[in-house]
């Protein structure tokens, strides 16, 4: 939290809740100017870069990140209390991401290079929006935060980047851009093509209604996304925000299925619920379940798994008292006809996984129950009647993710439930969970409103590039003068589309 | 104008200023929630039509067009005053438009389907969001309004339209209309896929509130496009407005192109001041042009070919009234140096093209002359110095278009000129007119705000109908439930990206 009258910030650790030393000046208005300035100047070198330029940059933060050693492990594992093997997971993720846009750059056939011949010769490309502003998650410290996705697909597209540091950890962040720093200045980039600085609410705003941003990537929750959003739909000029803001990932549970692999398919669901203490994004918050013997039989294995489950240390503060109320506030409702009987005996910030049961009629009658729940918690409900199910499909909000768990007799009876969830989703899975986001060039992560605020945008894999360029057309440009990409001869060997018709090299 | 007793509207003949008997009702609340839910229950099976089928559906829209023949034509020269040989060219343009995206869906490799395999199995394609809201132009009572192009867009998108209908050309649009409900009916589509109500402001901000609406196309003023996009912003679900909203498209003219060629090119310039009585989205609406003697000679040539040209009927009232206005604002203006002299015999809607001449510090003082001023008038900065046209660009907010007209050793020099407009326009044109939109691939009709509410798309060329799709990601999905575009034998025989690579067919 930041008081009115502090100057600077403090990360805690979570293992511990004792306040970390080091001390992260709040960054002063002025700085915020300056700090966007220096990204407005950088831009008008940054924009010419060539790909290859920018994939070496790209590279050589990912080697500047790994050169931090264990020393980046050891904050990260500080500040957040993430095992040392999910912190080098998470370290590994954060640089082949890095290193996918660079391969992306320097092939270059990203730019959707389009063009048609003619008395009106017409050329256009996607270029670069300018600086851009990151908010970044308190979930993932290195893939979603300082040189995460939307930093790194910021830079791939050529614009600078200035990320707002989670308060939850500082030191991370601050290593991570001194690693960009370096980065940069060994490309011979200039200095503002990055800057990361500390705040709060009021600094986050300032950098949302700076004139000089044009873009924002967001990763938190639909309260703070939604204010952002708002913000930024009333600047002057209106700029994109991309907010990713979660979602409760139904997970639909079919008896043929159970019957055959219940207690395997219970182990998996229990495993994705558990997966970084429940804090992911993709976290399966709802399973549907028909009134079924084996639906019985797998919520009982699904509870004596979860009793058996280790506590874990949750990220922050605020995230175990918001998880805690919330469990409070379903395990006392009236309506739960089940539930799994939470230790009591939780220590500050670390928590046990659980769930309840619910009638299809009483999750209707609640909205609440389709409010994430940020932690290892999820509600399984259990319906009575196909009707009742797809009642629940037409209820849905807009959601990252749905999971089919089902053999492939029972989902070719599905086509109404599955075209009702496909309106409501970015990513359909069958069999599997929906934790583990590969980054690659089919991957959506971005599903609709409340799920993401814009879900015709991806904020994983490849395609995450195209949330910060815009088209440009020149007509009849004189060819010397035009983008590499567009020249007549083709002399980057791109993909292009001309005349109609896809040209490869 | 809609008082709020009228129970229909009338469209007027602004030739005559009389008002056309035919009344066309106001479409009840009842009635407009009657339309979004056959529009959704239409989405559920035209949501699933092949790509032939909605090919086949534009096409035979662009056939009932033609059948409407000579009555069509008639009506739209009643509505509008336009002369017969633009009405009948503009018809062309619509139903060429309507083919075009037929071709598009009947190739179908737009859906961008990007496979990634391995033990995660990746499949994502675009796929239509549902009903979409079409408020039509002022301006292309044919090409931008009920069958133009954000209607075929989203058609070909497969999302159901519902478009309201312009108040200037009711009859236009009724006869359109039915052109399509037989084209549907021929196509045996449900009649839902396509709609159009008549209204004023109140039933457009139902339309744009109703929850089953989930995108809007808007082609007008900005004043309307603002509105309906904060409208759809404050919605419990926000949903996507992509509302092109004009601008005032510089033009740059430079010293030794109008030394070789100005009067060429003040003809040329002054025939697109005055295309569609200046009612152009694109009309050059403020030229650049260095102190210099071949600036005189250009701007005595612009004179003497607006003092001769004939006047031009605007296209409604209220147009007209707000022309007229910010005319007489221009010309009162102590600040001008020279104007051209309207004529002051206007006859009632009827105007005569002019410009005035200000200094570029003048310019720059008053922000009103960033407005578009929409009908054929334009103002003619004359800059002292490179460093008040750079100031200039810099004060410039977002175009849809500007355009150079230099020589080639000119335009050489401009690099820091050119780097600075390109980030605020859509389109940049060398030695030509920004009128002339052509309906293609590489064509971007969208610029930065305020030209457009998005300008990451296009209204115009096939990349229009990105606007009313979103990315969909099937992980491990079985073969045979995933759509065609995606199954592994590649049934439709597009073009896909595999494992991060361009496949051709």
């Amino acid at each position: 939290m930041v008081s009115s009258t502090s100057t600077f910030l403090q990360s805690t650790n979570p293992a511990t809740q004792t306040i970390i030393p080091e001390q992260f000046p709040i960054a002063s208005k002025e700085e915020i100017n300056h700090t966007v300035q220096s990204a407005q100047q950088a831009f008008e070198t940054y924009k010419n870069c060539s790909g290859l330029e920018k994939a070496t940059f790209l590279r050589t933060i990912a080697d500047e990140i790994m050169a931090l050693g264990d020393q980046l492990v050891e904050k990260v594992m500080e500040e957040t209390a993430l095992p040392q093997g999910r912190v080098v997971s998470e370290r590994g993720r954060t640089c082949n991401q890095l290193r996918l846009f660079a391969d992306l750059v320097e092939e270059g056939h990203w730019v959707d290079a389009t063009i048609d011949e003619g008395q009106t010769d017409l050329r256009k490309m996607l270029l670069p929006l300018g600086p851009v502003a990151v908010f970044t998650a308190s979930n993932f410290p290195l893939a979603f935060s300082t040189a995460g996705g939307d930093t790194a697909s910021a830079l791939a597209a050529s614009c600078p980047v200035i990320v707002k540091a989670h308060p939850s950890h500082l030191g991370t962040n601050q290593l991570v851009a001194n690693a960009i720093h370096s980065a940069a200045a060994k490309c011979h980039l200039p200095k503002g093509v990055f800057a990361s600085i500390n705040g709060g609410i009021k600094e986050g705003q300032q950098l949302v209604k700076h004139p000089g941003i044009t873009a924002i990537g967001f990763t938190g929750s639909p309260k703070g996304g939604t204010a952002i959003t708002y913000s930024a739909a009333q600047r002057v000029v209106p700029i994109p925000v991309y907010a990713e803001m979660g979602s409760i990932n139904p997970i639909f549970l079919f008896p043929e299925k159970l019957e055959k692999e219940g207690t395997r398919v219970a182990q998996q669901v229990a495993q994705s619920l558990q997966l970084g203490a429940g804090q992911f994004c993709t976290k399966p918050g709802l399973l549907l379940l028909e009134n079924h013997p084996s639906t019985d039989r797998f919520l009982a294995d699904f509870k004596e798994i979860l009793l058996s489950a280790s506590q874990q240390t949750m990220l922050n503060g605020s995230i175990f008292q918001q998880f805690c109320d919330k469990r409070k506030y379903y395990m006392q409702d009236k309506q739960v006809v089940d539930r799994t009987p939470f230790r009591q005996d939780d220590k500050a910030w670390d928590v046990q996984p659980g769930f309840i049961r619910l009638s299809a009629k009483d999750f209707l009658s609640n909205k609440d129950y389709q409010e994430e729940i940020f932690g290892p918690f999820t509600i399984a409900v259990v319906y009575d009647h196909p009707d009742e199910l797809q009642a629940i499909c037409n209820d849905l909000q807009g959601q990252l993710t749905a999971t089919i768990f089902s053999t492939k007799q029972e989902i070719r009876k599905l086509h109404t439930i599955v075209s009702t969830i496909s309106t409501k989703v970015g990513r359909l899975i069958f069999n599997g969970v929906p934790t583990g986001v590969a980054v690659s060039s089919a991957m959506h992560h971005g599903g609709p409103f409340p799920a993401s605020s814009n879900g015709k945008y991806t904020s994983v894999g490849t395609s995450a590039i195209q949330r910060f360029v815009r088209p440009i057309c020149f007509q009849n440009w004189p060819d010397e003068l035009l983008p590499e990409a567009l020249k007549r001869a083709n002399p980057l060997h791109i993909i292009r589309k001309v005349n109609g018709k896809m040209e490869l090299v």
